[in-house]
């Protein structure tokens, strides 16, 4: 990655750190250093507030550069800033959110004489929730692959599957079109695989992990996502993959039907369809994620369809997240999110309705937020597709 | 999961905790869940030393029964423990190098009169190295259905493709086969996909992560794996997938030609199988991690290919890693590892060497510590296969 786009993102993250009097970050998370560096690496980057950021290398042994050294263990952090004539930080910030409280204490008994503060993930969320143009152009062409591997859905489905065989061909679409396939995901205890393929009522299921669907698995040790169902006639079913092709988890999901569905599953699915419309026409600079989520429930309810929004039972408790190195980044739309929308965020909107008997229906698209409004990163078909 | 099970479990825990002086656990981790409850929830399984474990559950809303509550957030737990008739924890456990540094002093936060230690990780982990039977027999299974995958890789290479191209075909075999995807590693810096296929020099290519082998990945922000070369006429492949089918993570590395080999490379496969036959002979309770390493070293210096060994340039500092519920649990097979097998442990074993201008070579097997040596748990051909 060139330089002036790290320097671009390590200033806005030095921003943050001078309104609260850091003067020094240590970074050592993979999406940080995605962030920072532009790759993965074994070792820590040191972003002082007033000098060029500093990257001590463990792994791999082939990276070298200006203001690069190599380092074995964190302990030589001290002795290492000192070669590099930087002074030793008086308020250090860590990623608290991310670290483990082993890792975490390790790092910060390597500066005794150092105040040492835990903001360092939600600061650098913070800023990595405003996108720079290259980022919204990963995005778009995130966006773009995505769109290609959805299309040749139809062309992979055969009468008889179950959800699982056809979620495998999905992935396998989705691989073809170059997704790196791991799917990055912020908080401990948040898992899945590629993402999910929920037909009829599994999607009604609930799971433990907080995404806006749940759906059973097939193992009691990933309880979610397609449960080996058989694709059934006036069934739905809701593709909702992963789509990570360059570091950036572009969200999209749609939906298809084994034959012709009821009118009451078309009226839900409409309702979803009107639900992004009134969100996105509100959505631009200033705007609340809670004022938008509100938009939605309104909308929802007015229609008649509020109990199987966003699950039955157990639901979600947002419609929509902001995306990015991670599936669930800032804003998210959500009750009590008084966070304002600013231009470059980026954030999924996923309506979505479940009927018993039936499944889910809805839309989700990946929107960036411009100077008055929001432009659509995963423009295609919307429509329910029967197959 | 049948309770005896999880008892058996729990009480291996507890045992270790009786001999700490630590009176409860409280565990919220995905694999500790697993292990202790045999599922995947969110939310808090505690564990006193004395008395039956309590389950206190956030999501999914539908699990229910004797010893567990609902539960919305951490700071409810002393008083549902007082609900429950316990006393409040004198020495607790947490998850310390799993939980992030924030949420670990959460939830020491919620016992303000308690002694809080963070060896809850190093503790379960000690507990989950020695498999139960089941265990043992999930592994069994998982090695059978990796088996049945790797068998039909032949049938979905075709000359010309790249290494990512047969790659996705044999994530496609694995997931047909059963395998959940999902690859759960230890340490909050790993990450892969579904496991690695490496092809010629990549094999060669460093990584930031600590597996066996590297490759340069094909995108930044996934430095490993397969980078997208062709598979051409003289070079090997190796196939190096995570079996998870039921949990578990089976781990098991085949190698592949397109066309005949060299002398050399033959010369340098069956090197490594003489490895494995050798380390495997002295393998049973009682021998330590680091003489299996040594006796690893030993043969292929002696045969002439130390500096191949474990990759050029970095080399992986280890020959063989315990697997459970992670890629990477104890016991390891490393320098300076003096902990003795035990019977029950499970590990992988996986002699490779990398030929400049040709490949990797080798092989690896899943293995279990018996009474009185170990016993093999991906049982099929081992040589290289000629495409």
């Amino acid at each position: 990655m060139l330089l002036p786009e790290l320097k671009l993102r390590r200033d806005k993250i030095r921003s943050l750190m001078a309104q609260q009097g850091i003067d020094a970050a240590l970074i050592t998370c993979n999406v940080n250093l995605i962030y920072t560096y532009g790759r993965v690496v074994s070792g820590y980057l040191y972003l002082p507030l007033h000098s060029p950021a500093r990257l001590f290398v463990k792994r791999p042994n082939t990276i070298e550069g200006e203001h690069i050294l190599p380092i074995r263990k964190p302990e030589q952090l001290p002795q290492l800033l000192e070669e590099c004539g930087l002074p030793q930080p008086s308020r250090l910030m860590l990623e608290g959110d991310e670290l483990s409280f082993t890792e975490y204490n390790r790092l910060a008994a390597c500066f005794p004489q150092t105040e040492v503060l835990p903001c360092g993930t939600s600061l650098i969320r913070q800023a990595r929730s405003v996108k720079t143009d290259l980022e919204v152009e990963l995005f778009r062409r995130s966006g773009a692959a995505h769109i290609r591997a959805y299309q040749q859905i139809p062309s992979v489905f055969q009468r008889g599957m179950s959800d699982r065989d056809l979620s495998i061909e999905v992935e396998r679409l989705m691989r073809k079109e170059g997704c790196l396939g791991i799917f990055r995901v912020f908080g401990q205890s948040m898992e899945i695989f590629m993402g999910s393929l929920l037909a009829g009522d599994n999607a009604a299921v609930p799971s433990p992990y907080d995404f806006a669907l749940g759906g059973e698995g097939v193992d009691p040790s990933l309880p979610g996502g397609a449960n080996g169902c058989l694709l059934g006639e006036g069934q739905t079913f809701m593709v909702d993959m992963g789509g990570n092709f360059f570091g950036y988890m572009c969200d999209m999901s749609r939906v298809f039907s084994i034959g012709p569905l009821c009118e009451r599953a078309e009226q839900a699915h409409r309702v979803c369809l009107d639900v992004q419309e009134a969100v996105t026409a509100k959505a631009r600079p200033g705007v609340t994620g809670e004022e938008l989520y509100n938009t939605a429930i309104q909308l929802v309810t007015e229609a008649g369809f509020a109990d199987y929004f966003m699950g039955v039972g157990q639901k979600a408790r947002f419609v929509g997240h902001g995306i990015g190195l991670e599936i669930n980044e800032a804003p998210v739309l959500a009750p009590r999110m008084k966070q304002e929308l600013l231009p470059g965020m980026v954030f999924a909107l996923e309506p979505k309705i479940v009927l018993p008997g039936i499944g889910p229906v809805g839309v989700e698209n990946s929107w960036v937020v411009t100077a008055d409004g929001v432009e659509k990163l995963t423009p295609c078909n919307e429509e329910i597709v029967v197959l």
